[in-house]
C-alpha cells in the first residue's frame, strides 16, 4: 500500500493507495514545525492512514516545500517549515523499513494533477497527456511539468520555478530584488503587502473590493490595479509554459484558485485578447488550455504516493 | 550512412556521417524556393554529399524552417523557403527509399549542438547532459530543448517557441500584435526595422554605432537603445529557458551570434545583475551556462542526421 504526504507548513495531509491507485484513506493533521517536529508529524500521518486503511505501508513518498537536490531525500531550505536542510529520506527510511521518495510539493502536486485528470472522465483523447504543466497560485507562484508520466526536475531540481521570471520592467518590486516577477503581481503574499490591510483573505477581499461600489475611490482602483496584475501575472505564466515546454494543459492550484471563475474567466479573456492580434498566439489556443484543479484534490498527496511509481517500480498510465 | 539536411532560404548545408557519427563529407549548395525548389535542392544536395564521401544514404534527416507536427514529416508555414505546406518525408521517402525524417531546423540544431558539445574535450562531468536549450539568434528568436538524448517538441511542437514572449509591455511593437517580445527586442529583422538604415549587416552596425564616437548623437542613442534591448532580450531568453525546463546550458547560435564575445559579454553582465539582487537567480549561475555554438558548425544538418537514431535506430550517448 503506497502512501503519499503533503507536508505544508499548517497541516500534513496523508493518502493511502489500493494497488489500482484508488485513495483507500486520507487524513489532516496540523504539522509542528522544526526538523524533529516535521518528522514526527510524518510518522504520525503514516500511522494514522494506515490505520485507518487497515493496511501496512510498503513505500512513502513526501511532498513539501523547500528545494530537493534530483535524486536525494534531502531537502533544504524549507523557510515555511524551519527547516534548513534535512535528509528526510535517510531519516524516515531508516524508521519506517519502506523505500521513501521525497519531492517538491508542486513537482508532487504536478504529478498528483497528472493522474486526477487521467482517472477522470477523460477530456484528452485516450486520456494521454503529452505534458502537463501544474500552475501552483499560492503564497507563491511556481509550476511543475510533468511528461511521459514523469516529473520533469531539470538540471538543479529548478525546472518550473517561473515565479521569478520578470515580465514587466517597471512593475512591482518583487521579494528577490527584480522587478514585475511573475511572483510579484500574482503571489498571494506580493498582493497582500501591496493590499496592506489586514485581511483574513486578502485575495478575496481585493477582488471584492476591485467589483463592489461600496469601497472608496483609491481602495478601489488599488484593489482594481492589484487584481489586474494578478491576472497578467497568471496569463504570463500560462505563456511561459506554453511557449517553452508546449504542454498540453495548465492546471491551476493552490490557495488563490478558491477564487473559481472569478480569477479564471478574466484570465481566459487576457489570454484570448493577445491571439486577437497574434496569428501564432491564436493557433496555441492558451485560453482553451487552462483548467482548474478541482477543489480539495490531494494532489500533492497523491503525486508524493506515486513517486516510486514514477520512477520505475511499476508501471502508470499517466501519459 | 547517415545524410542530414539544413535547408535555409538562402543555402542548403548538408553532412554525411560515418556509423561513428563523425562527419565525413559536407557540401553547401544554394536552395531553390517553392516546394519543387526545395525538393530539387535537397535531392541535388543529398547526391553530391554522398557523392564527396564515396558512400551510399541509408537515412535522410532533414531540418528547415516552419513548422513541423511532431511525428508527421509534413512542413508548414515555411515562409522563408516559399512553401506554404509539403509532405517532405512522403515526396523524398519515395524517391530516396531510404527512412527520411523531417524536423524544425533551429530543434535540429538544438540536437546538433548536443552532439557537438559531448564530442568535444568535454566542459561538464562526464559529458552527459541533463538538458540543453539552443537559442537561435537570427533572423527571428527561437529555442530548442533536448533532454536524454531527444529534441522535446510538446504537445504541438511549439516547445522552445519563446521568441512571442512578452518581457516588457512598453516594449517595442512585434509583428505578433503584442508589445516587448522576446523577438522584438532581439530578432534581427526587428532591430534592422529600428534601426531602419539600409546596411549589409544591421545589427553590427549598430553595435558598431552604439560603441563609435564618429556618429551623431542621435543615431548613438538610438544605436545603444537597440544594443540595450538585444541584450535584455537574450538575457530575458536565458532566464525563461532555465527557469522553466531547468537545462544545464544555454547555447547560443544564429547569425546574430557572429558578434561574439561584444554579445556574450554584455549578456553574462545582465545575467549577473539579476543575481545580485536575488539570491535565488544567484544560486542559478546564469551567467555561467550560456556558450557560444562554435562558428561553422553544422548543428543543424548534424543534428537532422542523427534524427532516425534520436527515434530509436541506434543508441546515441548524448545525454
Amino acid at each position: 500500500m503506497r502512501v503519499g504526504l503533503d507536508v505544508g507548513g499548517t497541516k500534513t495531509e496523508a493518502v493511502a493507495l489500493d494497488d489500482a491507485g484508488g485513495v483507500v484513506a486520507r487524513v489532516r493533521r496540523p504539522t509542528t514545525l522544526g526538523p524533529d517536529g516535521v518528522i514526527a508529524s510524518i510518522l504520525a500521518a503514516v500511522d494514522e492512514v494506515a490505520a485507518r486503511s487497515g493496511g501496512r505501508a510498503t513505500s512513502v513518498g513526501i511532498g513539501m516545500p523547500g528545494q530537493i537536490v534530483p535524486g536525494s531525500g534531502v531537502v533544504s531550505h524549507a523557510v515555511n517549515l524551519g527547516v534548513r536542510s534535512l535528509d528526510v529520506a535517510a531519516i524516515l527510511g531508516a524508521t519506517l523499513g519502506v523505500p521513501v521518495d521525497v519531492e517538491n510539493d508542486v513537482k508532487a502536486a504536478a504529478l498528483g494533477a497528472a493522474v486526477l485528470r487521467v482517472s477522470a472522465p477523460s477530456p484528452a483523447p485516450g486520456g494521454v497527456e503529452p505534458g502537463l504543466a501544474y500552475l501552483n497560485l499560492g503564497t507563491g507562484v511556481a509550476a511543475g511539468l510533468v511528461t511521459g508520466g514523469a516529473v520533469w526536475r531539470g538540471a538543479r531540481g529548478a525546472a518550473g520555478e517561473i515565479g521569478h521570471l520578470s515580465v514587466d520592467p517597471a512593475g512591482p518590486r518583487c521579494r528577490c530584488g527584480q522587478r514585475g516577477c511573475i511572483e510579484a503581481l500574482a503571489g498571494g503574499r506580493a498582493i497582500a503587502e501591496r493590499w496592506g490591510r489586514p485581511a483574513a483573505l486578502p485575495v478575496a477581499e481585493v477582488f471584492d473590493a476591485a467589483e463592489a461600489g461600496g469601497v472608496d475611490g483609491a481602495d478601489r482602483a488599488l484593489a482594481g490595479a492589484l487584481r489586474d496584475d494578478l491576472v497578467r501575472g497568471v496569463a504570463a505564466a500560462v505563456r511561459v509554459l506554453v511557449l517553452t515546454a508546449d504542454v498540453d494543459v495548465v492546471v491551476l492550484g493552490g490557495g488563490l484558485t478558491a477564487l473559481g471563475d472569478r480569477l479564471v474567466a478574466p484570465v481566459r479573456a487576457a489570454l484570448r485578447r493577445s491571439g486577437e492580434t497574434s496569428p501564432f498566439l491564436r493557433s496555441l489556443h492558451l485560453d482553451e488550455r487552462i483548467e482548474l484543479l478541482p477543489a480539495g484534490s490531494p494532489a500533492a498527496a497523491l503525486g508524493a504516493a506515486l513517486l516510486g511509481a514514477e520512477r520505475g517500480e511499476e508501471v502508470l498510465s499517466v501519459g
